[in-house]
């Protein structure tokens, strides 16, 4: 077999066999492939796509291209949860402790962020103490113990997705639902899970900006986890707008406690509510939505959620008294705060402008080496659809200098509009994607939350 | 400018301009644009094409990156030949004589084979003692003193091309029109050229296999040619069977001798009038075209032609008394005669079988480094549309030793098709393409030679 004759192919628009593009994805893991002709078959497969069982084929070559976590041990329906990321994004944070308070276990692995601000792992690290890299056994023991823990993804699982997306980073092909689908769902695959539960999110501070690429993806997971008989589920979400208030790494851990607390924003309760009630049923640990729901937000109300948190933070070595202070999470030298210049509706906040500003403010790394300021961010007094008056404060920026925020300031200015007519809340929940079917939600509230 | 936006506005089908080419041209060249990159962007031209404006600018970027000659010193209009390449294809070795006797200067630079026969090179390297290696200088001198020289490429002109055909070769990205028209034609401009006629080979042997590619390739050539103001021509010409009666290198030499001695096959020398005919025009050293095949068929009559190939041999270090004694060119240590099983006609000599044939029998290289044999090959005794009785000799082969003949023949056999009916001979010229239009011919002769 030669990768000529498997480029080729594919620019003749063909199937892939199993066989060659095993041959493409082991061998290029090993090194036995070159790069250049590595980017050529990933940009014929840009142009001229592949069908659902070469994407499943891709996806169990990934897998198979380094070791599987072996978590039979920790017992029961392990259910992961992955969000294709966004802008204010602490889901992971308030969801997986309501979850294990239900009885589920959740062995979570997780990537740093690469890109305007931080992923879980870097919200995490902004805990004094706390630290996500461990041994196997360690992780297993801590979901044991506690009912879920997270860990920062180690290199043996995918290195293939490793290779490749570094490559599609700097060759322009990393836009590809099959490449996207396949990077994603190796990696939950490699990490245990019995079934996924997937926050696809869409908007302009998504990777997916418009709803029918959402979807398009969604349905790609979705099938590809199901043929390969991991029971999926995706929920379309908007990422318009920040989720919550708070943009930033300490910042997030914060909103996350006091969401934990009962005092969180309605739509990160919200999702959570949604996300975590397909994780029950997917587990069994609930017979339908009402039930889920409930049991879900009982444990915000009976402190068993923040209790999990805690208990979360101590296992993996973190200073359990922000649970108490949660404030003490706000550490920045240089706050500032910005008012509204004019009276009326909250139109739109740019999800994308934020992340800009907390980019300049250093909560995200520009490279794998860059160095990121835990405590900077933005928390939002406002969100769309709000009624808001001249002089009203509308955000705080968190940095560490004023030359810093004054920079933020400028950019954050751009990321609001103000319209003098009444303007509707978003629409949080777009739809969800089953093996079933897809089921799209007009614009007013999703009906489970309704 | 960064290369990774380049590649991302070709993939979105955008053109580049000349910035953006030439940023990639010459950062390939020197090293600081790695191949991933460059074969990702190669596969994006591939699918999206490049227009004539990207194309002309493509050609120019590969000129500039090494070196052009200047001829300037020999004087007059230079006009260059090249062939786009086939089997049994010995034109610039007769047509350059006799173009030279009718007055004109041929600085030519050749490459060498890589591919199932050799390249001009190669068949000259068969003469004892004659080299193509030599400084500028020594070339412009031996122009000045024969009327042409034939010479490697050396490195230092066109480097882009060397290290982008290398890349193509091995990602699959030969097969585009705008990549292959700025290879030929930034080589020729690099040389010096003032004006250019293609011969565009269409076939089984051909780069082209069918003729629309052809014309559309020579298209595509001859407006980057006077786009840059250089008058190009391009003839497009039959390679479904060889061309003359004789492939493999020593024996061609040998075949190109016969022809100047006025007893070559018919195609080889009717397409030495065609291309001559435009060089002589092109180089206003006739007004029409009667004229211009009136002289070059004096220059066979008077022997002209004849001396000046025996110039050029000795000017390079060959061994003259070739020229005398052409059989000397014959060498090899086995040689089997080929009979026809059947009565009829020819209907088909695959040009491709040929060449493989020939191949077989170490007439060509596989690597840079292979070694190949000069004086192996095949003689045909027919060509399509001939009559052939049962036990006529169709074809005689060349080679180092009984086993690698043995091959060749099962090889050979394979290249013939014999028909009942009669069979009308092939069309050699399939039309001119020029500046003004696009001329196709209709079955039958040419009617330039008719």
């Amino acid at each position: 077999m030669f990768m000529k004759d498997i480029i080729l192919k594919k620019m003749n628009g063909l199937e892939l066999s199993n066989e060659e593009i095993n041959f493409f994805i082991q061998n290029y893991t090993r090194g036995l492939i070159p790069d250049y002709q590595a980017s050529a078959l990933l940009m014929a497969i840009y142009f001229q796509k592949m069908n659902k069982r070469e994407t499943a084929d891709l996806t169990m070559s990934m897998v198979n291209s380094g070791e599987r976590l072996d978590l039979s041990e920790i017992g029961g329906i392990l259910v992961d949860k992955h969000s294709t990321g966004g802008v204010g994004d602490k889901t992971t944070l308030v969801l997986l402790p309501m979850v294990s308070a239900c009885g589920l276990s959740v062995p979570k692995m997780s990537g740093r962020g690469l890109g305007l601000t931080g992923g879980t792992i870097d919200k995490l690290e902004s805990i004094d103490g706390l630290s996500t890299d461990m041994t196997d056994k360690k992780f297993i023991e801590n979901v044991k113990k506690v009912g879920f823990a997270i860990s920062s993804q180690t290199d043996n699982i995918v290195p293939a997705d490793k290779k490749l997306y570094a490559l599609r980073d700097v060759t322009g092909t990393v836009d590809n639902i099959s490449l996207i689908a396949s990077s994603v769902m190796s990696k939950k695959i490699a990490c245990g899970a019995d079934a996924i539960v997937l926050d696809v999110k869409t908007g302009n501070g998504a990777f997916m900006r418009c709803k029918d690429d959402a979807f398009e993806l969604a349905r790609e997971m979705v099938d590809i986890g199901n043929s390969l008989d991991k029971k999926t589920v995706a929920v379309v979400s908007d990422m318009d707008q920040p989720l919550g208030k708070s943009v930033g790494n300490a910042l997030e851990v914060k909103e996350a406690i006091d969401t934990l607390e009962g005092n969180g924003p309605e739509d990160l309760l919200d999702l959570c509510l949604v996300l975590g009630s397909h994780m029950l049923l997917l587990a069994k640990k609930a017979t339908d939505f009402k039930e889920a729901k409930g049991k879900l937000l009982q444990t915000i109300d009976s402190g068993q959620a923040l209790c999990k948190f805690r208990q979360f933070v101590s296992a993996q070595g973190g200073d359990p008294k922000i649970i108490e202070d949660a404030g003490s999470l706000v550490r920045s030298k240089c706050i500032e705060t910005i008012y509204s210049q004019s009276e009326g509706y909250i139109e739109k906040i740019s999800a994308l402008e934020i992340a800009k500003t907390c980019s300049i403010l250093g909560c995200g790394r520009n490279t794998k080496d860059s160095r990121i300021d835990p405590y900077a961010g933005v928390v939002l007094n406002k969100k769309t659809g709000d009624r808001v008056l001249k002089g009203e404060k509308i955000a705080t920026i968190y940095g560490s200098n004023a030359d810093i925020v004054k920079q933020g300031i400028k950019k954050l200015k751009n990321s609001f509009s103000i319209s003098k007519d009444k303007v509707p809340e978003r629409q949080l929940i777009y739809g969800i994607v089953t093996e079933k079917g897809t089921e799209k939600y007009k614009n007013g509230l999703f009906p489970f939350i309704a």
